[in-house]
């Protein structure tokens, strides 16, 4: 096999695509969807545009409404038979592509044209057709994608909650709807039509010494990516929290764009993490702590602690009226598994802006799901001065068991 | 190149001797010292045999002390100069080997044996002639190995402490001491005269959910070897912290022989952690935590901790007065590099059988260098119904920087 | 996530079924399709039973046909609706299930069954239920499934020839014909029903000098799972040629079950070959040639040659008027693609029983698509006492380009 | 552990050395000796610098001869304790440094310089002292270098042939003489002066197509790292053979370092004969064959050939009095173990400038030990217009045994 062409859905948003990289590997040809859009690199692919990949076929089909010039491509058998329709972020496992990218008041125009595209070019093709979307669930693409990794346009058709209403305006109504926009957006949007750097591998940054770290700490933004129980016990003071498996998550909410990076890690040589901040956008990264947090508690330097409690001693804490501000940050839709009562909902991506309903002369208790979410959110307000905090270890799935 | 032959220099005590497995994989004869012993493989070598290897030739050479029948080998180039041996647990970079294996009462005719061996055989080879020994710094089969991974014989003659003592008596003096044993030797032994079970790879042991480990933990030792950072959070009552990079070296005092092990780890497959362990002789793993704490911890269960606390804290509570005991478990070598007014030196090596004279009805503070044999020492005392622990966050090297 | 229960759409005949080993190491459940053997292991499971995975469902379906308990499992979404079916050997894409394992006189009857199967239970499913096949194309388990990963019910139903005959009589027509056997599916019903030995890993052979390899190789067959190139310059006389890419496919059809295998391979430790053996069922290898060829050559053993001819040199010798027997071992659908006029076909999974086709008195050229079958094929006549035989060097896409 | 300090032994001539790759890593300062040379990084060191790590020192020597500036590197225990010492290339096991890169006119006077260097600084720091040399045998930095990894002061005293010469004139004697320089060793130095680029990683270059492949062909060098078996039957026409483990020690004799190369590989990313062609200061290489020979072959492309011919098909070839003309490729030294009658030795390192002693009109079998580097050599002839080309299979060992 070898790979000649490469098919962009969309212009992306929430990650450094790998296109350049990819075709300077490959000598491949890149096709942008988006064509209005003024691309450092690249040509434009058109409606109905078709290649040839050995006996199979794929054309682009012009399915607006996420972005402007949003393609999606038909992959056909040998025999010409529609079989996948690749959707980017026009339709998705139980959700369809967010219309808000240019403004609210553009939304509707937007959902409009995703019904036409949906409607009119998608489903028609067939029920047995496979989609194979651009994300999964937990993309902030869109907001209630369903974990469904496999799926087919009669699947979409019958179960998708957007498509039951086959009525435009309904449609128009049910799509329209303002989400959150991550900070790192418009940089990866800017990177995305200049093209990221030609890499050839992932660097490493330099590892620093705990001295050389501590001096570097003053001016860039430490990045703590060990689970939440090492980060609990001691960190550097100042680290924002990003367990290594949520970085590409949660990483562009929590991280200024134009600031350098420092990382504690529970090795030398993160790749992996590197991996994802590069895809993020982040490529100034400064160093690594040599030697880890050992490295730095041996030199006696000092560090900022955020507990974990059982959710055994919340409970009594509670019981015995002492204060306590119970904040969940899970998203609206995990309050069907339940809810604590007297907890206060504020959505992770929802933190940053509201983070004022949070107080800070009593002692805020942050739960999520597990414990993870909860210790980046956490960690973010301490780094914007809270004292008082704790998370509660478990987190609502604990406290559901007791 | 192709495994013909299996030297060994005598029955080890530490680790399970690996030659049944590799004859096994590669059809390799295995030539044992101690041949007294009742070996149930193996063939018995002899003073001044030789196996020649390519244009090479290995002799064996008798050189007790360390145990009744020790063997060197002496390698020989393709000229038949001598030029590297390897002395087994004889002789050491800094150090000879010790010589209370079969009691103290015999320990001066050992010491006697092992003068002979040294600089009736060993030393008269040549200045030149390269030293293998078969232990690094660390190991319990020396008490003082220095850090000094390649040697030679005239490094060791001109650097090493016990070999200033050229004269037999004073060599014995110096050679005679008990070092301590720890219990999993006793069934090492056993295992190395009966010959390990072929494995054919490293098993990994089954994934349990929280539920079935909470089961078994009832009757097997829950071993963390999680960082000690992640420990200190939260971790399963009555586990046994364990670094994993330090589980070779303290496995075998903290772990006893005929207790199945359950492993808390921070993946679901680890093969380095499960070989160290069978190295040491214990092959009843029963399970690892599926999914690591997180999963024990969604499901509300108890929790133990064992904070860890920054030195500038401890001082401070210090000053005021609080009350305090220091435990330093550091080797008696390393106070040299300093100690901590009023600590009590209890090496890692001799709590067990000593732990009586840690009080329980105040707090301690456990030191090591760093943290990490601090965290082993606690949590073993922890285990033993001690409450009020705490671990000094980087150690006597933190403090010293204060 | 954590495995809790192995469900076997039957009991396979071309490999053998991981579920004992994966069961040791997971403690999962292994629940049976096929209710009607006599399983040393595992429990049966029934029409209609359900098993509840976080919020799905899955359900198994009775679909007899390729054999006569087959089940097929029904996954549901969260909400109950249908989502993907795993057809296990019923359904394929382009193909549906060989119903001759229980003989041609009844395949009849077992070609009806897969007609319910198919038309009266999954079927009825809906169009936009993804299919979950047990084989992708190559299996010997159907004859021409197509190179088609990913489909659905309503793909199927558009697109597969088998499923145009929609009347019973004429699906039934379509869907009886004899396949090929290979011997070793016999040795895997067998193990699949006593349950296969847990080993833990995979366990690499013993290494074995070239006058030990050469000195078992009395008894053992000789499998080089080297490139063909290699094989091709010089191999041990009377080994058998599986490039390790294709031994999984075409290992069962040219080594005896009950023959112990030494193998000649690009480097000393080759495990991947080894996991392909032990799912085919040969466990027992007595050892890998050490150091490889090379071993073998330097110490002047005979060898012998099979040689790959260019297409340029072959049609110089048909346009002089040698003579020459042109074999082709492709598979009848390949004919598709072109032939070489001349050629005899017979088809590389044929070849045992019919080789007396190929004559012995005149050279033979050996041809596939690329080389890689063709050089398996003529290696096996090598082995039967031709001599006198060629590869064609990239084979018919080769001679086509000329 | 964290590195701080790199130091240079000499400007090294044979590969790119990784000191500002490495620095770009660690931030670690680079110490250069030969300080008369203008380089682009880095500061120079002088005789007598130390440079504490821990508790252990180094100590710069300055020891020329092999270069004008070369210095070895004394590390001292921590009691100040002669312990190792880095030789670079002034003293390896077995052998000296050679002297004849400043021109065969200055030879004696560098010998000299290098018999101070050797009897008057490193003999007198005592026999058990351990040599660190820069290279082992088959470096082309010394013709004779012993297959002794370690060894000692005392060895060398003892045993390196050159040492016996413990007269000045005796050793200037048996110093100079002229080695072969291959021709990367220019770009190598000038490399080395002004520092290789920052990678960062291996690049992988891009995968061609066949038809890409060949187009290149025409200005590139095409470098075929498969085994020698697989290049025997079929390469690309004009390829040089190189196999990947032999790419370090003789690629920069049989590939010009102004000529851009393609790759013909086992697998499509060659990763570590990358690293190795970087190593060797050739980083212009356009592609790999992407899937390897099997995609050029498919093609009906024009292949060549180079058989390789077992030892009793030769035998009975000169018994039958056919004109045979045998190369023997292996250095001087391999003499020892024996030759074939009538064979003409022509060292692989000098057959560039002897070529016209081997004749074109009548068979020539190329043989050395096993026949790599016979395939090697024999390559380069085939690049060179030679026809009548054989390969000795398994080479002089295979002989031998017949």
């Amino acid at each position: 096999m070898r790979i000649t062409t490469i098919l962009e859905t969309h212009r992306h948003e929430d990650f450094a695509v790998g296109s350049v990289e990819l075709a300077a590997r490959t000598g491949a040809e890149i096709w942008h969807a988006d064509a209005q859009l003024p691309y450092h690199y690249g040509q434009a692919a058109i409606e109905g545009q078709t290649w040839q990949v050995g006996s199979l076929q794929l054309e682009a089909l012009l399915t607006p409404g996420h972005t402007e010039g949003s393609l999606s491509y038909l992959l056909r058998d040998a025999g010409g038979a529609p079989w996948i329709v690749f959707t980017g972020d026009v339709l998705f496992a139980g959700e369809v592509g967010r219309v808000d990218f240019l403004g609210m008041d553009r939304a509707p125009e937007m959902a409009s044209q995703l019904y036409d595209a949906i409607f009119g070019k998608l489903l028609p093709l067939g029920d047995g057709v496979l989609v194979g979307p651009g994300h999964g669930a937990g993309s902030p693409c869109g907001s209630t994608i369903a974990d469904r990794v496999w799926t087919s346009l009669g699947l979409e058709r019958a179960l998708n909650p957007r498509l039951q209403n086959i009525e435009r305006e309904a449609f128009i109504a049910g799509a329209v709807r303002q989400l959150p926009k991550p900070p790192y957006f418009a940089a990866i949007e800017r990177l995305n039509l200049e093209g990221a750097p030609i890499l050839g591998g992932i660097p490493l940054p330099p590892l620093l010494s705990a001295a050389d770290f501590a001096a570097q700490a003053a001016t860039a933004l430490v990045v703590d990516v060990r689970s939440e129980f090492a980060y609990s016990t001691a960190h550097v003071p100042g680290a924002q929290f990003l367990a290594a498996d949520r970085l590409a998550v949660f990483g562009g909410w929590f991280m200024p764009v134009d600031r350098p990076l420092l990382l504690v890690a529970d090795d030398n040589s993160p790749t992996a993490v590197m991996h994802i901040l590069i895809r993020l956008g982040y490529d100034n990264v400064r160093g690594v702590l040599a030697g880890g947090m050992t490295s730095w508690n041996v030199g006696g330097r000092s560090v900022e602690t955020l507990p974990l409690v059982p959710t055994q001693v919340l409970r009594r804490q509670l019981a015995e009226g002492k204060p306590a501000w119970l904040l969940d940050v899970r998203n609206e839709e995990e309050l069907a598994h339940g809810r604590i009562e007297g907890a206060h909902l504020l959505p992770i991506r929802q933190l940053q802006g509201r983070e004022s309903e949070v107080p800070r002369d009593i002692p805020v208790y942050v739960f999520c799901g597990s414990g993870t979410r909860a210790t980046i959110a956490a960690s973010w307000l301490q780094r914007q001065g809270w004292q008082n905090l704790h998370i509660v270890l478990g987190g609502f799935w604990a406290w559901d068991e007791g």
